[in-house]
């Protein structure tokens, strides 16, 4: 493996658990909160977890799939859209904005060619993915380069401090490719697994329905089930193949992971296949109104934090969430207990 | 009418949707976020709605009902949490500070002297209601003195600039009052209003399953269950009536109003049978885990912000959920255009 990903230790489980339980509440009335306190606390291995310099990164790539009409929106809005983060008037900026959050944004690979001195890491791969209905979306020096750079970018950020980390992303056309990794990592049917996306009426969801079964279909006999960067490379994209080594760099680092909706998850999904222990690094931060994301979580046996029928990306969900999770935190390390603030416990 | 609560201007519905669905994003996919942006914008009748000084308000008092052991806790335990809010040491108290609102505790009632000098408003109508088993919980006088008292609190606060404001609460065997406010209110039976409120065991739960019912039995033959404010003499909390003023004045001033958990709503519930137009003024924060707060959010076609599986009260959920208001509050005003951004709009 790339990226080792070691199991937390449960050395202060009951510690932190006793730590949560005689705070002036009710036993378990903080609910979720306490959940992730536990978490953050083992991840961190203390009693008093802190959250340093947090950042969401924002991948954005192409996709040769849009050829097909799978999307509602023209390819072009992929980098019109990495041009709006860099003027700071889209939702992820003004959310990152309200909470605080450092923003990076990564050229992953959009088909087009950005001008050099402006607030973006340029990482592009290549100028968007292969038309997967064809041929393999990237070839596997791609995909493993994808990894790589990955990786990279969480390396680099590393040095500010930064230990919470939030993953989004930016590519029309990525949903169907989302798709189609949930259906094979996590064994679901195909239609269970396609949404609307950004915006298609009811024709133009049974079209992409049919697109895609075509395109698993044509790989599916010449493709290993049980290797997950082969479905990544046959069907993933640059940024969710980018955002996969980034998760995982980031958890064999120690940092909490924020998983924002659809998109994330499935690049989640992926990292998990490869190092199933990173999920006790992962918050799962929005459950994202695109069709199949619920199940998906379900798959993972986990709880998003939020539901607000979003369906954006960008990291939305992680900015969002943050600050609940930044409460698990403070209610841990602030809150008086029973015993120092004189609080009669149950009778 | 106490406090006239006029419905709120449509006028510029259409203007505030058209700029919800002009910003940088796929058409609603910001889910509750776009509601809110539209509804606050409605309150404040403008484009660019702002959200300044906000409040949390905690009302404390006693429940004479504790007698027949209704709670887990002993009665001492809401005088301790008040001195416990006073010294910056509850849940509610971490929570507002991180997300920089104001707090205020109002004691309305608490069966306790509580020395002056300390930061509390002292607004005690009695040392706890009466024990609703066996005759009245308040009188009338002392339940209008209530309302009005709780008016005040919001009247105070208005001076600050303060144009949202949340309402939570602390007392204990407070749960079952609000159990048989919702029963009459929502016209659900009383076993679904009625939960384990801060900790009761199962054999707890049938026990004041048992009382509610004496109760109920022993006062409805000369009840009119028409007179909101007759079931909320009878049954309510000094709290529960002090929060209704004070919500019902609070969007008598077209502030903002964030509803907390299953108390708060209970006293919501009062204040939307004798004012209805309040819904419009409302949001609902968190879903709390005490059953029954889930059917009288049906009950009033509304969806919580959040749902962490809490069920503290103080007004936790209202404020982790700020954060979410301002951010639906600052997508509105800050997010950029289609035009603006120079973005293609779907095809």
């Amino acid at each position: 493996m790339l990226f080792p990903i070691p199991p937390v230790s449960q050395g202060l489980k009951d510690q932190l658990q006793k730590k949560i339980d005689t705070k002036t509440k009710p036993l378990g009335a903080l609910g979720m909160l306490e959940e992730m306190a536990l978490k953050i606390g083992l991840i961190q291995n203390t009693l008093t977890p802190q959250l340093h310099h947090p950042h969401i990164v924002v991948f954005a790539a192409d996709h040769g799939i849009v050829e097909e009409k799978v999307s509602a929106y023209p390819q072009d809005v992929t980098y019109q859209m990495v041009l709006n983060f860099i003027h700071e008037g889209a939702a992820i900026n003004v959310f990152c904005k309200q909470n605080r959050l450092a923003i990076k944004v990564v050229d992953a690979g959009v088909n087009y060619d950005f001008p050099s001195g402006i607030n973006l890491i340029h990482a592009k791969i290549a100028k968007g993915t292969k038309n997967f209905l064809r041929e393999k979306a990237m070839s596997f020096e791609q995909c493993q380069a994808a990894l790589s750079q990955g990786a990279q970018v969480v390396r680099d950020i590393a040095p500010s401090g930064c230990n919470v980390i939030g993953f989004g992303e930016m590519g029309i056309g990525n949903t169907s490719s989302a798709s189609i990794l949930m259906h094979y990592f996590c064994q679901s049917p195909l239609t269970q697994c396609v949404g609307k996306g950004a915006g298609l009426d009811d024709e133009g969801l049974q079209h992409k329905i049919n697109v895609l079964l075509k395109a698993i279909s044509f790989h599916h006999p010449s493709l290993n089930v049980n290797q997950p960067l082969e479905i990544l490379s046959t069907f993933g994209g640059f940024e969710t193949a980018m955002m996969c080594g980034a998760m995982m760099q980031a958890a064999s680092l120690k940092m909490i992971l924020l998983i924002d909706g659809f998109i994330a998850t499935s690049a989640f999904l992926a990292a998990y296949r490869l190092a199933p222990h990173i999920i006790n690094y992962a918050f799962f931060c929005h459950c994202s109104d695109e069709q199949g994301h619920k199940e998906m979580l379900r798959y993972l046996k986990v709880k998003a934090i939020l539901d607000l029928r979003m369906r954006l990306g960008e990291g939305t969900g992680a900015a969002l969430a943050f600050p609940i999770i930044q409460a698990a935190v403070n209610f841990l390390n602030e809150m008086a207990s029973f015993e120092s603030a004189a609080v009669s416990t149950k009778r």
